[in-house]
């Protein structure tokens, strides 16, 4: 189906009740679903990456955060919200906030996720949501709709964690989860240096650098937010391998980072016995394919994505090895029991497994508890998203072409729901493959989940009355 | 004991017979051990790094190939050689061949190794060789010393294989073993450049650079060596463990290094299932911990030194990594084993260990069989050191202080004992660990082997009348 049989379908598939009021019922607003793809793709031109295909839209993306890319779809966003009428603000870790009134003044009900991308990133992930909240603004604009309350989109520095290290570290801060001053030190990884002979910058140097790092108080007690909600891509194969549509996410699971350290000693690949070795990268490799055992046997996801050896020499053993984990459950319990587990192979592999022993320690990067999402926001959600796909032009009557669902990853949602009413919604993502450069939301499922974004919104909102 | 005390013992240790013509015995010579250690020391200025003590000298190395450090050093060695009335050399690999004249036109006695080190190697490895080989030099200047043919001395660029990944690379041009071309061409590491947001460089860029690019064809035909001595410190613990003072090194053990790529496909560490994934990172970690079973069982050495995964974020699987293997054995046969071991097992854990699997593919490096060296080469060194040593004070009369053994790293000596006589001189290394910076050998086994290298030289020469 093209985008604009998607659009045709929506409209005349979705009742249009007679306007009850001076404005039109908001079950009559329609996203427009061109301008919504348009904005996606003209905007993946700031970052984009890796082709994979002939089309100019089949590549991925590098939109590392607070790079120059960032910056530049940063003041696209800026510029497009203010030309809404919304006011814009930037805090402290440059937290993007664009929000147009309502009829009275209360904390706005806001679309948030992020603009940036994975190094090996597509364009969806985070980029549909903040797009999409976009065009729930201008929907709502061209149509002259008035909401009870404020509403608007925010955009979340660096979600990712892949330029600094700590994952949804800029929501974390705003809901006082994370210390301004701990983020603000957050150093760059190594490996995505585009100069990695100068030193690491901190987040605060880039946001200083790309004027980005605003005055307004990077705290949900000073900028509030009155409820959030995150349309992303599921980055998992559940609404595709049950062929539906929409996820409606209940909370997200539990998850863990660290980086672990193995140090034992360089020595001369060719004269040192093995019995005489130290090995750091040996005692590291082992320690990974373990970890793989206790993720299968407590059926959770552990995965290393950094691994440095140094000094990083064909005929010198390592003397020091730095590599991460990244340790998942939607349960809590069992997440700890992986941590548990890990820590107690690890120490017996560098006790017993190498040789004359390595020394392993541990640095906690992120934890994160698993977590519920606001009864009220995914009751909103589910409405919206019965209204659209229930009324699918093609939907079989007896198969709900949306479900509820558990969030694989984090998400910035979910340090905003300790402060805010939060949910989240979902779309299909091609082979459940995201965080790669051909990660792939069609346009028609890109355009429902706007569509559903907006019905949950303006329904929420609704109900501030 | 002190430098001094060494210096003492050899003198009144050795006989020195009485002049039976117009020069004095070779068995009066004696080098000066407080010079020769001047010299190892002071020209570690170029490159010390990585302090392990309070002691000016208790620091390691870090002079890779080419770079300005190993310049220094280069013009340092060339300076003196000429002050000694040395004919310079630089061939097209930047070797370094300073040759003093004898009675008569032959090709000279060389004795080679060495001035690079590791990245974080030692004070010993390499260049004990070389400024041993100045010592021997300097002391038959200093007496005067005719010899039936020339002697020289030759610095081997880039052995270490550090910086640029082809080991021994200059001797193997020199000999006929590897092409010019593919040795000029070879880039430098990433991991170890400088500034590596520029382009790798290669050796000759490098050579030209550093300006040592000479005009001299590197080749045994037309450049050709008499015979080739290399003093060098053991770096394995064999003459420490049974406390000896000098290896006769009548060979070294074969060794392999390839570069192994696995290949799989970057996903989300947070919604992709384990089932689903592609992990080369995990992958090349069980490949990792089987080829250390691989040595265990067939008796060898296998060891990955340098590890690079791509694209490097937590919680992204990595969809390359590139690992390197060093292999080695005594024997050619289980070499070639070990080799074949690796691959088999490697291919079964990328086709059934990891899930929807992932492919590997080996790069070669370089492969060196096992090697004997020159039986009269030998037997020079055997009487040397049967000379110094037997008669050192506090040597007990059943107890022989050398021994002959094989090596266990490669060396220049390899690469040449194809074109020339060649052979060995191994001395103690503390705790048998090198290619770490506090590799020691103690300053009166330095001048041991210095007198050895001294008396195997002029044993050899007076052969050749």
């Amino acid at each position: 189906m093209t985008v604009q049989g998607v659009v045709r379908g929506l409209a005349t598939a979705i009742d249009a009740p007679g306007k009850t009021s001076s404005q039109q019922s908001f079950q009559s607003l329609r996203v427009n679903g061109s301008r919504l793809m348009d904005s996606i793709h003209s905007t993946c031109e700031f970052g984009k990456a890796h082709p994979y295909g002939d089309h100019p839209t089949e590549t991925g993306m590098a939109r590392l955060s607070l790079k120059d890319d960032d910056k530049k779809a940063r003041h696209w966003l800026i510029d497009q919200a203010k030309a809404l009428g919304c006011t814009v603000t930037v805090d402290q870790m440059g937290n993007i906030f664009a929000v147009r009134p309502g009829k009275s003044a209360k904390a706005p009900v806001m679309m948030g996720s992020h603009l940036d991308t994975q190094p090996t990133g597509g364009r969806y992930d985070g980029i549909l949501g903040v797009m999409a909240g976009l065009e729930v603004l201008r929907t709502l604009h061209e149509n002259d709709y008035q909401t009870e309350g404020p509403v608007g989109i925010v955009n979340w520095t660096n979600e990712e964690g892949a330029r600094f290290p700590i994952v949804t570290v800029s929501s974390g801060v705003w809901a006082g989860s994370i210390p301004l001053e701990t983020a603000w030190n957050c150093a760059e990884v190594p490996t995505l240096m585009t100069d990695p002979s100068s030193a690491p910058q901190t987040i605060k140097q880039e946001l200083q650098r790309i004027g980005f790092l605003g005055a307004t108080p990077a705290s949900h007690e000073t900028n509030a937010i009155g409820a959030h909600f995150e349309l992303h891509i599921e980055q998992g194969p559940i609404l595709e391998d049950e062929r539906q549509k929409i996820g409606v996410v209940t909370g997200a699971q539990g998850y863990n980072w660290y980086e672990v350290m193995v140090r034992g000693r360089d020595s001369h690949a060719g004269t040192t016995p093995l019995a005489a070795r130290q090995d750091a990268l040996l005692g590291a490799a082992k320690m990974i394919a373990a970890s793989n055992t206790v993720a299968r046997d407590l059926d959770g996801l552990i995965t290393t994505g950094i691994f440095r050896a140094e000094p990083g020499s064909v005929n010198t053993m390592a003397h020091t090895v730095r590599f991460t984990l990244d340790i998942r459950h939607p349960s809590n319990e069992r997440l700890a029991e992986m941590v548990e587990r890990c820590r107690e192979t690890f120490d017996r592999i560098a006790r017993e497994d190498c040789e004359r022993g390595v020394a392993v320690q541990w640095t906690t990067l992120t934890e994160n508890v698993a977590v519920e999402f606001h009864r009220d926001c995914i009751a909103a959600i589910e409405e919206a998203a019965e209204d659209v796909c229930g009324r699918l032009p093609g939907a079989e009557e007896d198969k709900k072409l949306w479900r509820r669902m558990t969030s694989g990853a984090g998400h910035d949602s979910c340090h905003v729901s300790k402060r805010a009413p939060t949910a989240m919604i979902f779309t299909p993502t091609r082979n459940g493959m995201s965080h790669t450069p051909d990660e792939y939301c069609s346009p028609e499922d890109c355009i429902l989940g706007a569509q559903v974004l907006l019905g949950a919104v303006v329904r929420y909102d609704a109900t501030r009355t």
